[in-house]
């Protein structure tokens, strides 16, 4: 680690990387290699001698980029997106740069006071209720994913029932939220010990927009209580995976409240959205919540990882995860002095986070952000009213923020049939690797998926994923109507 | 994102962290910062207009840097290191810039498959048995911290166990290890649900060198056999947090083999060293084990995080971690013709971290990594040397690989006095910024553990520990003489 190589090294990595993003849109968005194709074309063992920097980037542009999918790309419609941006970037140059473990506070200081400070500035951003800042018994924390968030305060509610009740009431803890509740949940029940068959997954329908009832919670809740169980979690969802619905804070939280279950928002894609004042009412009921989590890495510009947790009562989560072995005892920490992070998050370990969150506040500004949202939304009406003039096609589910959920709609075909179609369509989209995008199924239905947010994409964009849409879809549909004319109903093409 | 922004940007953090690197001699090892300074310094909400990436990079120098630990100085000597190198930073850079979330295969090929490849090649210089080579039934997986490695395992073992007994017999399962082992499997025990006193830490002393005894670990088992409880898990350690302790894993696996357990060794620091044909026997037995873990990111120049995780059955593992929701579906998984590695770990998100220790083998070669570890144990020789003929001073375990144990030993006082002595010794010298070192207890004795393993670090660099520590001892006791002569024996300085 000579500083003068590190330089000069690093400086050709930065160059590699620019010439990455000016050449982006060159890539098929989706990767086209075969499973397996690495093996074929690596050694079977460590060199020996050291190679080159050059060897190295060399066998990246040859052999790696050929199997990336390209997230950054302003063609990556899939999933969620996954935000990269220079200011995020930098934060996690300085990070690896720095490489500290901030554990306890002792292990740097800033490291944990910088997280501490943003997490507020990002809490007041979000006008999150004062019982989220770190000023009272609450305050927020930078966990890797959403998942590790939710399992973390699942474990925290799970303890504080198990207090109450009795360790040996475990198989009793009855977990709720919607069905379209993220699969983190089910794991975080699953590495937590609750039964499998305690997990609630609430039907949902398009009556709701597929929004959890509180209805339909109320009369689950009694059922359950009525048997003896135990109700401790409830989960709820602003902006779910397969269509961004917005469960009903205000009434969830209050049913939550009357039966004393911990109430956590799962926010990861459609909190980021909620700094926008125009948007800022679907968090209306926050103030029921025991904690709160969105993903900074999704759609507000800091590179992975960073999913940011707030909790009301951070002592429930130490109570859960703490622990303090002689070999990390310090005067600050036993003095009770400090926040020790690692006390607040599964691993031990962390590496300084908070320093892309902060530089990614500063080098944009709040009013950039609104903007940078804003026009994501924007860019997906644009897309939805593409998708709505043509009457081939048709709007699943009514869009909320920055995701279209739709689906090709042929005059003709039962249910599966359209579903093939659809899974058709998707897959030869996507093998042309002009565009990514990802689906899902809704009652049945199998649905098409084009999330807006990577930080590049444009208006002409989308007006060119539209077209490649339109076209495949064209060629599929001659493709399916020659079958019809023929009387062949199978719908295979 | 605009890509000469970011080249323009990124050159000049790259520069920054050169100078960094260049200054950090310069700087207190320990940061000298006091609880909550940055909150008197930083300002209360994030700006409303975008500020400047000077004005952020003076505030970092300003602001930042005093609050930080500086973990890569050469004078770092506390904990366990945390390695930086060219070639470990080049790949986070890379990493972050690529910003691909590669749970699935089909989301990044090159980012599982590169991950699969790296770690076989991991395997082969560490001579692990086949089994835990991704051509059989088992496989390596990069996990963030050794914590999470310890924790998917023993989730794996603990509904190996629950699908065998029942899962209302999680109240019978025993966990066993030495009272040496590392805090997070007791955390991880509490978020699996195993109850706290079925955690067995059995008492180990100076005789074994702080090594789990197998006849002590036999007698506990019988014990709890007899009692009705289940023995599930065994983890044994090469290379404890404390001392550097070896487990006897041979005599440890056949145990563990009788009794149907999985066999977990965490040799998360020791692990490195073992790259060394000089120190492979370490880990004779391992050839017994369910699963075996070491950090790349402590002493193995690859920046933080990797730890790195094999495992002989990876069906296992998926059992208890995999999920498979709708809008994550796609043809390569349900095909089952490739790896998807969120089902080997706690979250579904994860960064493309494979690129770092690739880059690393690469750049450095497996001949230099012998030298490079085996420098650094020679300075840890070198240290042991110098402490071991001051009279003043004790070596209290004798030393494995790069970690000195030690304390000063003055002529008079009892064990409280002593402890204190050294306690205040280990504040005086971090506190002076030249050298930070960090403690344990053993059988009741306050330790002060010298850590060598910064890449760094240099035989001028031990010198000079070592000049600090006698002069500060000198002082010290001093002082304590002092206090002595007047009759108080109260050991107050």
């Amino acid at each position: 680690m000579d500083a003068e190589q590190l330089r000069e090294n690093a400086h050709k990595m930065v160059d590699f990387i620019a010439d990455y993003y000016k050449s982006i849109e060159s890539f098929p968005v989706l990767s086209q290699v075969e499973p397996g194709y690495l093996r074929k074309i690596i050694p079977d063992s460590a060199p020996n001698q050291p190679e080159s920097l050059q060897n190295v980037l060399d066998d990246i542009q040859a052999k790696i980029i050929p199997g990336v999918t390209h997230w950054q790309s302003p063609n990556f419609f899939g999933y969620f997106p996954s935000n990269s941006s220079i200011a995020g970037f930098l934060g996690e140059m300085l990070s690896g740069g720095l490489n500290i473990v901030g554990f306890s506070w002792v292990t740097s200081p800033a490291a944990t006071e910088l997280e501490t400070i943003v997490l507020d500035w990002l809490a007041k951003m979000l006008k999150l209720p004062e019982d989220f800042l770190s000023s009272g018994q609450g305050g927020g924390v930078i966990q890797g994913t959403a998942s590790e968030a939710v399992l973390v305060v699942l474990l925290a509610a799970r303890d504080k029932a198990l207090r109450m009740f009795g360790r040996n009431s475990i198989g009793k803890l009855v977990v709720y939220a919607s069905d379209q509740t993220h699969s983190a949940l089910r794991k975080a029940c699953q590495i937590g010990g609750i039964h499998a068959e305690n997990c609630r997954l609430l039907k949902t329908d398009s009556s709701t927009n597929y929004a959890l009832s509180p209805e339909v919670l109320t009369e689950a809740i009694s059922q359950d209580t009525a048997s003896g169980l135990v109700p401790f979690f409830l989960c709820a969802t602003v902006g779910t995976t397969s269509s961004t619905a917005v469960d009903p804070l205000l009434a969830l939280g209050k049913i939550a409240k009357d039966n004393k279950m911990w109430f956590h928002i799962d926010a990861a894609y459609a909190g980021s959205a909620c700094i926008c004042p125009e948007y800022r009412h679907y968090l209306n009921g926050v103030e029921e919540a025991d904690s709160f989590n969105m993903n900074a890495h999704k759609w507000l510009l800091t590179n992975f990882d960073c999913s940011v947790l707030w909790v009301k009562d951070r002592s429930a989560l130490i109570q859960s995860l703490s622990t303090n072995p002689e070999y990390l005892k310090n005067k600050a920490s036993e003095g009770n002095m400090v926040v020790d992070y690692k006390d607040w998050q599964i691993p031990l370990g962390r590496r300084f986070r908070s320093l892309k969150l902060w530089m990614m506040l500063r080098l944009y500004g709040q009013e950039n952000l609104l903007n940078y949202l804003r026009n994501h939304i924007e860019l997906a009406k644009y897309f939805e009213e593409l998708v709505s003039v043509d009457q081939r096609f048709e709007i699943v589910v009514p869009r909320t923020f920055s995701l279209v959920c739709f689906r090709l709609l042929p005059p003709q075909g039962d249910e599966d049939c359209i579903n093939k179609m659809n899974r058709d369509l998707l897959e030869v989209v996507n093998s042309t690797g002009k565009i990514f995008l990802s689906h899902t199924i809704l009652s049945g239905k199998y649905i098409l998926r084009l999330a807006v947010g990577a930080p590049l994409t444009e208006g002409r964009h989308i007006s060119a994923a539209w077209k490649v849409l339109q076209d495949e879809a064209t060629t599929l549909l001659e493709q399916y109507m020659k079958c019809f004319w023929e009387g062949d109903d199978e719908c295979s093409t």
